[in-house]
Formats: structure tokens, C-alpha cells, sequence
């Protein structure tokens, strides 16, 4: 959807220091767009590196005038607000890039096209034409990998494409949220999509790929979360083969709830009894284990804590951005 | 949503003998109005009981205008063809309908309200103000009972109907779907909402009614169904307390799908376990089976099926329509 040689503006107020800023942390990270700028009053003047601990380095800056000086012709939203509104505050600086001649990418369930028209990509838009699933990935013949999570955000988007990176080439990469489907340029908006075509809405992307070696599909929720909806969808529409389960070294209940995360181990029978539903489908076999380890500042420490998962589940598990993702696609 | 005195025409055109009236069919058995008729001219003349098998006798027209001389204020929809668009045969009735001054209630995932603006009720709308889940339903401290399913299209809707009036004075019946929407006049159109907010749209339906002595859950979907999605944000939305499962007598693969149904057991240790999520959340207790026994001529058959299954699993077992739901209700 984006011409790959536009160079992005990444809008992140208030967010780069603190939380919210996971759209932008994913373009910075996996984009491969030129990126011109981060707009963040709070910390201009320094750099993405420094303050986010990303690998791309990019100059922060304070104003939509400083991004377009530098070139910039592609605003996106790198902020997610709970709820997925966009604020009031942010609109004027929205209406700057407008004027300014940017197109503005925006991943929130808010839609802008309303009020720029051509000028928007509402990415989270469900798209025409959707039908409810009917199993048809069954009939495929190639790796279907689908990343599974303990938790909401722990990682299952960066292990996701650390692992399609490190596939056979020919290898494709489902998206199945605005971040993903805003570095890949392609995928389904799979939470805004109407609960009746969100199988269908998978099955329609898995069949795109009837060849590939691999195909990377992109988790969403997780079996243990209370509002968790996207594990059936996923696992009917695109019929996996593989699941890779991703985790966060150490943590033993959700972020944001008092709800205990169960041994990995259960979890994992548990994703393949629900893929399988008592031998109603076939089984997918559990790949890997992929741990989140950025928290853990000491190299060693964070290599124990994969060593001590791979011992108890007798499962390979790496860090995909620390260790590389070759142990989980070579499986 | 609808006068509870107000006459209905229920437009089932070429649906009385063939597949699809499945909500004309569910309106006439549960609808509290009073129905003037049904339209379709195949079998104009004839009366519901002895062409659909429904206990509400009502005369079967040919044409809206028959049916607004019969004194019908409401026009319903009562056909759900495939894939949830309105034919383009349909319009001229509907115009004719409300050219007469009819309102009109349409459950089908297409809208009215662009072409009849506030001359029509279209139940499958995702509401205003939708959140995701947070678990919240699991503070309640009443009886919350989830429908569950072997497949689409079993009676889930119905038993679930059939319980509730069996239940204690005061209890709740939460609907999921258009049909139980249209005739209860309250719910969330389920498939209509997107992925992110269907957890959400449940837990806020449930949570209406706090001191219920039952609240019933209209089920959705089923496990084993290709197109699965709705079994998540109903387990996580209404952390159901106890499940009923819903089953047809005899059949041994899904309607429209070859895939195999599994052992009843094996189905609802499935159901529970994903519910439990390794114990994550409390685990619910399957209380008993309501099984389908409509497409069975013979009473004594019909019986004998359903203590098949009372002793295969050592639970109670009727069809909620022949035998009445008390049984299940009283559990």
C-alpha cells in the first residue's frame, strides 16, 4: 500500500518514553521504508536508539514542520491509545502533515478518511467481499506456522517476521494486525473484522500462499486472556501445521490482569488439543518456544532463561531478536 | 426494540418448504406478538403447523398486501440465505411494505436503513460504546449457563429459550443472534461485532443482570466447525458457570462440511478445558444435553436416543421441545 522509497514520519507524543508506542516500535523496527524522523516533543533532539533501544537509529524531533524539512511524505500513527480512539490532541498535528502534503497511515479502530479522504490508509478497515471460513487451508500441502502467546503483546508479531527472515525463501508472512500489515504492505485487520467473516478473513489470506515452503502467520491473543477471541479464528482459518509459542521470560500473570499464566507446557497441549478438537482436525505439531527477553539487560541471564525452557519441554527456545530465529525455522 | 402489540407478517418466499427459514421459523415459534401471517406464495393457503411443524398455527399468504389486509404493522425478514446478503428479488416486497406502513426488522448482515432510514430495525448492528473483555463476569455470583454446540444450526438458540422458561422467576436469557434478538427484543448480534470488542459485547450483556438466580447465554458456532470463532468471546464474556451441550440426534458429521462430530465426552472435556484454560479460570460444569430429536417421526425413538446418551455420559439428556427443558433447568 506504501511506495517502499516514501520516507515515514513516525508520530509518537508522549510515547516514547512510555507506553503506547508499539505501531512506531514496530515500523522503526521492521519498516523497510526509509524513515526520516520520530516526532516527540518530550525527547527531540536525541535518537531512537538511545531512547527506545531499537537497532535503527533516526533523529526524534519536536514538530510536523522539522519532519517535513526533513523530507518526509508518509505520517503514521505510531501511538496506540487503549480503545483505539484517537485523541482530540493529536488532530492538529494530523492536519499539519495533511496540509503539508503527507499521507497519513493510520492503525487505529478510529477511521480518518472521513476526514482526509484519499489522503488516509485506514489500515484496521475490514475489507470487501469476506466469507465465513470453511477449513479449505486443510487442503494445502505446505508449513503453516502459527505464532501462539501466553499473553497479549509479549511478541508473537517480532517473532512472527524474526522467523519468516530467517525461512526459506518463497516464504510468505501472514499480517493479521495493523502493525504487520503496515510493514508487509499486505494481511487482514483480523480485530476489525466482524466475528461471522474473521475465519474466512484468514482462510482468504492462508490461500493466497498455496506454494510457499513456509507461511508465517501472525498470532493475536492468547487462550488465557479474558477478552481472548482471535486464537479460533487463526487456528481455523489458516489450519496450522506448526505453532510456535511466544512468552516473556519470567512473567507469571497477564500484564494488565490478575489472571496466572499456566506452565508453558499445559499451554502448549492445550492450543493443540483446541487445533486438533478431539481429532476433528489435524494436529499441529509445537516447533518452538520464542522468549521475550528484552527486560533482561544480562546477556547470559537471558540466555539461561531459554536454556531452562528448553530443558523442561524438551523444545527448542530462543530470543528471535537476541539469538537470531534460525533454531525456529529450521525446525 | 419492537411493540409488543404490534402484528407481524413474517416474509418467507419460497423458505416454507426449503432451507432457510430458519428465522421466520424461530419467530414464529418464540415471537410474544401476535403474527397476522406469513408470506409466500408457494404455499399461500396453507398454515404453519402443517407445513413447517410449528405449534403457532398461523395462515400463509401470498403477497404483502394480503398480509396488510390481515392488519400486520411489522415485516420481518424471515429468510437467512447464505452468506447474509438481501436477493434483489426481496426489494419490491419490502417497498410494498413500507409503502403500506409497515416497519420492517431485518437480521441479515446486509442493511436496510440506507434505502428506509428509520422504517427499519436491522438487529445485526454492532452497538455504540463497545470495549474488549476484562473478565469482569467472573465477580457475579449467580448461575450463568452457556449453550455450547456439536455444529451450527443444532437448536442451541432454542434449548436455550426452553431452559429459560423452565428456569426460576427473575432468570435472564442474554441472545447472541438475530433471531433470539428480533424475539426477545434485547442481545448483542454476536457476528456482526468486530473481533476486538466481541468478548466486550458479551461481558456488558452479561453483566446487566448481576443477581439473576440463571442467567442463559445463547450459544454460537461450535469447536469442531470450520468457520469457529464465537466459542472464545462467549466463554471469556460470559465465564459461564455451567454449559448445557447441544447436539443433533444421530448425526455424525457437521451439516455442511465432511468433518467428523467427536464423541459427545470427549466434546465437552474439550469445551471445558478451554474454558478453564489450564485452570486459569474457573472450570464450568456441563449439566446436562439437549438433543434435536425434530427430524425423528417416532416418540419412543426419540426417548430411546436421548437415554442413549443419559447413560453413555451419565447426564440428562431430552430435547428441550418434545420432553420439555425442566429437567435441565432444575440442575
Amino acid at each position: 500500500m506504501l511506495d517502499p522509497a516514501a520516507p515515514l514520519a513516525v508520530y509518537m507524543e508522549g510515547a516514547v518514553l512510555h507506553y503506547g508506542g508499539k505501531m512506531g516500535v514496530g515500523v522503526l523496527r521492521y519498516s523497510p521504508n526509509p524513515i526520516a524522523c520520530v516526532i516527540d516533543s518530550e525527547t527531540a533532539g536525541r535518537g531512537t536508539r538511545e531512547t527506545m533501544g531499537v537497532e535503527r537509529d533516526v533523529p526524534i524531533v519536536a514538530t510536523v514542520e522539522e519532519a517535513l524539512a526533513l523530507g518526509a511524505t508518509v505520517f503514521i500513527l505510531g501511538i496506540a491509545p487503549p480503545g483505539g480512539l484517537i485523541p482530540p490532541a493529536w488532530l492538529p498535528a494530523i492536519d499539519r502533515a495533511v496540509e503539508g502534503g503527507m499521507f497519513v497511515v493510520n492503525g487505529l479502530h478510529d477511521k480518518l478518511a472521513g476526514r482526509y479522504g484519499s489522503r488516509v490508509w485506514d489500515v484496521r478497515t475490514e475489507p470487501e467481499g469476506l466469507k465465513p471460513g470453511t477449513g479449505a487451508a486443510r487442503t494445502l500441502n505446505n508449513r503453516r506456522v502459527l505464532m501462539v502467546g501466553t499473553d497479549m503483546a509479549v511478541g508473537k508479531m517480532t517473532a512472527g517476521l524474526e522467523v519468516w527472515k530467517a525461512s526459506p525463501k518463497g516464504s510468505a508472512f501472514v499480517a493479521t494486525g495493523q502493525i504487520g500489515i503496515t510493514v508487509t504492505g499486505a494481511g487482514v485487520p483480523l480485530d476489525a473484522i466482524r466475528l461471522d467473516f474473521s475465519t474466512g478473513a484468514i482462510e482468504r489470506e492462508v490461500m493466497r500462499y498455496p506454494d510457499t515452503p513456509v507461511t508465517i502467520i501472525e498470532g493475536q491473543g492468547s487462550l488465557v486472556h479474558p477478552s481472548s477471541t482471535a486464537t479460533l479464528p487463526l487456528l481455523r482459518g489458516g489450519m496450522p501445521t506448526h505453532l510456535i509459542l511466544c512468552a516473556r521470560a519470567g512473567q507469571t500473570h497477564l500484564e494488565t490482569q490478575p489472571v496466572p499464566i499456566p506452565p508453558l507446557g499445559q499451554l502448549i497441549r492445550l492450543y493443540e488439543d483446541v487445533a486438533e478438537a478431539c481429532g476433528t482436525f489435524p494436529r499441529p505439531k509445537t516447533i518452538g518456544v520464542a522468549l521475550n527477553t528484552f527486560h533482561i539487560k544480562d546477556d547470559a541471564e537471558a540466555l539461561a532463561a531459554c536454556e531452562r525452557i528448553e530443558a523442561d519441554l524438551n523444545l527448542p527456545c530462543v530470543d528471535p531478536v537476541r539469538h537470531g530465529a534460525e533454531r525456529l525455522a529450521a525446525l
